[in-house]
């Protein structure tokens, strides 16, 4: 059985990021860069007052100077005179400097009357101005390609003038759940079924990482449903079936797709839970195939279908973000297979994180799963650790998954 | 001055969550519930089989039993006969329990020829069975009122049969930027003007946090301009203003929106970035006053949007979160205004989050704005502090913004 970081290097080396689409800058938010954003203008174009005051020549500026005001700039309106000695121009924070000035009074110290302005104390040259390009110069990088846009990335786009991005086209992953038991929210349950729920755990675990979601319909335990869900995903990025991916008698994925001419990668994990994780390919279309198991679905989710949208969204390939965190409680050693521990989280009166594993690590219990705070990452055969002991956990609540 | 906390609290106390609308649980994600969802289902709902293998009687099946399979039970096809003595019932993962039978025998433990199967180790009673209900009885609460869902919400509330949620409306915000000096990305720039940020900026915060912006036109610096713009948010569920919200020769905000009714709370705050934020409401409509500098409205959004719209989307009126770090440099004493220093954020070896804060604090640096990993937390008159100590941070990049 393969680990689980040679079957994420396996899955992830079949992906490539997809290609650049152009929207505007107003729907560019949660977007990847698939170009860098360089500046247009320069920030702040002129040289520009940082307060309220009063443009001059420090020269001129003594304590008890009075000086005449020549004319008043607010922000947007520059004064284009050219300012000489024993003059002062009114500015306000972001007008430009006139010529001639050379530094910033504060309005709080002065007084002003009759056109003339008197200085309570001296100025000091070039004091409250900001330079033009302090922020950025035209033509400086103000975000990097591969960067998920921020707010605040957005408003730094705007400031260099860019009412379009360029950003990589949203990953499009068709979903397939498989299985004659399952029955969506709200329709009849057949005699013995349970209600659906991957689907739409895994189509809003896709909208979360910034995806498409394509939710086809459920296909009963059959070759042929199952074929044809693979022909209902053309034109997606990535299939994700779930249940049917061991092989079984009751295991008819891998003989559906293979119907489609799927070339098998793996669908064995050492890993609990969800051991049956397949990987494979229709001709251009990648496949991963999720256990039937919900909590099994969404840990396998978060360790390769998280990676997989990073990538094709643009992102670097890499594992799902961790932190280090403090165990609130023992474990025993762990077996062969990687395990991924249920885990409540809170925050140490020092500002550490302490991760204390649930009671019940049963994979059926789908509640547990969602009020988990993370994963703790069991590495295989990892020895008993006591509480306190340092241990990697992938936060499922900052993810929004 | 108002203290940052006071402002806050004042803000908070005139909003109140929305009210409830009716979604598809497939447009849930993200979403904050406005009723509990209860189990419409119990699951498992019957006694089910945890394994592959063979339904029996722990009575019959000892070590070298054969018994007969008089039967299979897939997944959603159940056996429905009575188990009896010196039978067996083929099961699979998730197969509901035969009448009859007390235990499972994993396939593994098992040869099976000819409708035989015998047993190479005696089953142990009530061994391999999920129990009914074991992960949620009906009527069981699934999810509570005010939790922003997640994907593994989205999947446990299918699995309690919910095809439809009750979630709070989205805040709509209405942004009103103003000023003669802005003009919209990528067209014609006044001279002296510089390219507006802020009201994208703002919009794609609404949106990271749930809301739904409406970006109205810049209003010019002219009281009639702002006036309409106050009538252009009808039916917003908050109007956000950028610049001129300070009582200066050219700040307008407060004339404008006076001219509408707007009954002034406060507009001025001791913090640093952003002192001038203004705080009011024109009949049923709370105002948020921004500051014009980049920076500075960011910052603000931080500290008092993100608050408002968590409240205005149903969750809990609170700060926005923070966590604590360590300081990677010392810190100068602080004066009397709450101080936010944009920072570097880096994880120690211990996983402790180390908090840099960047040399240069001008708020006309947006760049730097949007590269920072969070904001250090400065009290009004916090003494000086040196590395290693500990800060709060608000991180920036885990909120999208």
């Amino acid at each position: 059985m393969l680990s689980v970081d040679e079957a994420r290097d396996r899955i992830l080396a079949g992906l490539a990021p997809l290609p650049g689409e152009t929207v505007g800058l107003a729907s560019a938010w949660g977007r990847v860069l698939a170009a860098p954003v360089l500046a247009r203008v320069t920030q702040p174009p002129h040289d520009v007052s940082a307060m309220d005051g009063y443009a001059v020549r420090a020269a001129d500026a003594s304590a008890g100077a009075r000086l005449r005001v020549v004319g008043t700039s607010p922000a947007g309106h520059p004064w284009d005179g050219m300012l000489t000695a024993g003059e002062a121009v009114r500015l306000f924070t972001g007008s430009v400097l006139p010529q001639g000035a050379d530094t910033v009074v504060l309005q709080e110290a002065t007084s002003a009357a009759d056109g003339w302005v008197t200085l309570t104390e001296a100025a000091v040259p070039s004091r409250h101005i900001r330079r033009a390009g302090q922020d950025f110069p035209h033509g400086g990088v103000l975000l990097p390609a591969g960067r998920r846009l921020t707010a605040r990335d957005i408003g730094l786009a705007a400031s260099g003038n860019h009412p379009w991005l360029t950003v990589h086209r949203r990953p499009r992953v068709a979903i397939l759940a498989t299985g004659d038991e399952i029955a969506l929210p709200g329709e009849p349950i057949p005699a013995g079924g349970i209600v659906s729920s991957n689907a739409h755990a895994l189509a809003a675990f896709v909208l979360a990482l910034g995806g498409e979601p394509l939710v086809l319909p459920v296909a009963r335990d059959d070759i042929n449903a199952i074929a044809a869900g693979a022909d209902a995903a053309r034109g997606a990025d990535l299939l994700v079936t779930t249940g049917g991916a061991s092989v079984g008698d009751h295991d008819l994925v891998q003989a559906g797709l293979g119907q489609r001419g799927m070339a098998l990668d793996f669908w064995k994990i050492a890993m609990r839970p969800g051991k049956p994780l397949m990987h494979g390919r229709i001709g251009d279309l990648p496949v991963l195939g999720l256990p039937g198991n919900p909590v099994s679905a969404l840990v396998c989710s978060v360790l390769f279908l998280h990676p997989a949208l990073a990538r094709l969204s643009g992102l670097p390939a890499a594992p799902p973000p961790s932190v280090l965190a403090k165990l609130g409680g023992p474990l025993h050693a762990n077996d062969h297979r990687a395990d991924h521990l249920r885990a409540s989280l809170a925050e140490a009166a020092d500002g550490s994180l302490i991760a204390t594993a649930y009671e019940r690590q049963d994979s059926a219990m789908l509640r547990l799963m969602a009020q988990a705070g993370g994963l703790i990452l069991r590495e295989p055969n990892a020895p008993a650790a006591g509480a306190g002991a340092a241990v990697r956990v992938i936060r499922l609540d900052a993810l929004g998954l």
